[in-house]
């Protein structure tokens, strides 16, 4: 943890990922570039969740176990500093599954059924009634991992907003019961990045589709990807003026070149006409590779060094185990259950 | 824990109470009886369900946390011995919850709607869907108790084997993930005592409605319920022939009077007539006030001693903590989550 002067005062971040795939340029986009940004002026823990990568991947476990310590190896190698944030394992954390027991008595199936993400995502798995009782109340497991923490700010998309309303009404719940504030309520920290869309331009970005960019991904790798980007359809000649709106390789040109006004003009060449994709994707391919670069070398540095990996997760776990058990201590109490 | 040199083989049994009210006569009768027997021949823990306890009463806690020390106490009344068994408390025992969590990812939302005994707990307790999540899914936390303990013998109730058949399936699953037998199935043992009916002959026995014994009742208090105990109604006078079947007045003598013979000998006066209610509940009160003095004593005793049983449940949670921290170390295992 930081040990600047101010940090008793600093608001409380608790930002994660399921272990279920090493990340992409879509997380760097939408939360690690962000995470790098809020180390440094807040108290910030990020929970590497691979309980919850299990709630629907309990038949398959090795795809969380085998990319827990990818997850941590993609957090150092874009600049998260383990000295300013704390990285934990929530495996590691039995505080957050006692909290989700006694949460679990306080929210009832109907209202899990009604959360409109788990909703969508019950209706994209194809669970329907054969959801497993993990995953229709993990909803509730998140709140033990936001108030666990004592966390007062969520980096989310708007997608996951409903999860904070969850969180809030059970710390409304706890804190009634207690007669005083026991919990902190959480409100979200929206980022002001669009979602980047997949090298397709079709789907969401996802490992097993193919369709993104990996932060470990090889020169080889990020060229194909480029190539096989969708532009416009109807831009056939390179005389023929094209169209931005929907063209991937604009939106990361957008989302990556460091350089706003050469971007500006060359959107302005695509659609008079005159610029071809081939050139287009080149100029996104450089950008790509002299990005991705570093990061992947400080990967591949930190992979070859498991031992550094395991020791950063298990002091994050160790500093974050105490924080835990002390809000799991303060939420027993209102059951009344600190008689040992 | 029992120093006999045979412990090593001794069959692992876990039972246990939800501390929701002091534990009565039926009780005593179904399984606190045998659990005294029982902990001279097997390795027998007994888990005080405090977090079991609140999957319906969240919103009344101190329904559960007033009653623990008294359950402990009913315990001790009658003869269970903390050398011989081991007496422990959930809320003490993360790995319950940490076990609970990982099942729940084994077990789907319409397996347990189709729990027979959760189903009829549901009508009996008015949820329908406003079923708080911890209650449909009390079930999974039964297996993880089961298994925490490499329990393989349960004391249970005819009513209760559905929670068995879930615990197994549980189990094969994880040994079917893991691809050997990591976690052992459990079996039930079967008390042959009858259920006992409440002292109004009608509905199951409960503190709220008044009409059960408690162990620890005031010789007044017994004396009130053997008098309000319901007989033979269309038996209005002494010299009409009374009837046996469904007159709670017998069924305590055939459960509790010490003298099979003489109990023969007075359902057989009462069936021709001449025996009057008056007389055999004289008889009734006389034996079970002369059973429950020592266990009242005994009981008060102990209460009047709260460290000591709180130094009993303390010794016996931590006994019971390693206990389950193995077996969760080994579905960690399974799911290839050890590796910090």
């Amino acid at each position: 943890m930081s040990t600047n002067q101010h940090s008793d005062t600093k608001e409380i971040i608790l930002t994660g990922d399921r272990a279920t795939g090493p990340l992409h340029l879509g997380h760097y986009v939408g939360s690690l570039k962000q995470r790098v940004a809020l180390q440094d002026i807040h108290d910030q823990t990020i929970l590497v969740a691979d309980m919850q990568g299990l709630t629907d991947n309990a038949h398959n476990p090795s795809k969380v176990s085998s990319n827990i310590l990818n997850v941590v190896a993609d957090y150092l190698a874009v600049g998260i500093d383990p000295t300013k944030t704390t990285i934990c394992l929530q495996s590691q954390l039995p505080a957050l599954a006692e909290l989700t027991m006694y949460y679990s008595n306080l929210v009832s199936i109907s209202r899990l059924e009604r959360n409109p993400t788990v909703k969508s995502e019950i209706q994209n798995k194809g669970f329907e009634r054969s959801i497993p009782a993990g995953f229709l109340t993990y909803p509730i497991s998140q709140a033990a991992d936001i108030t666990g923490f004592n966390a007062s700010l969520i980096p989310v998309g708007d997608d996951q907003l409903p999860m904070l309303e969850q969180t809030n009404e059970i710390v409304r719940k706890i804190n009634s019961l207690a007669g005083r504030a026991v919990l902190t309520e959480c409100r979200p920290l929206l980022g002001n990045a669009p979602r980047l869309p997949s090298t397709d331009g079709k789907n969401k970005m996802s490992k097993t589709m193919g369709n993104a960019i990996n932060l470990g991904a090889s020169e080889k790798q990020i060229s194909a990807a480029v190539k096989s980007m969708y532009t416009d359809p109807s831009h056939l000649k390179v005389e023929d003026p094209g169209k931005i709106e929907g063209n991937v390789v604009f939106t990361y040109l957008d989302a990556f070149h460091p350089d706003e006004e050469y971007v500006c003009q060359l959107k302005q060449h695509y659609q008079r006409g005159g610029l071809g994709d081939g050139t287009t994707k080149k100029i996104l391919e450089e950008c790509l590779q002299e990005m991705l670069r570093p990061i992947r070398e400080r990967r591949t540095e930190f992979l070859n060094d498991k031992g550094q990996l395991i020791e950063i997760l298990r002091q994050g776990s160790r500093t974050s185990r105490e924080r835990t058990e002390k809000v799991l201590f303060d939420v027993k109490g209102v059951f009344g259950l600190n008689i040992l």
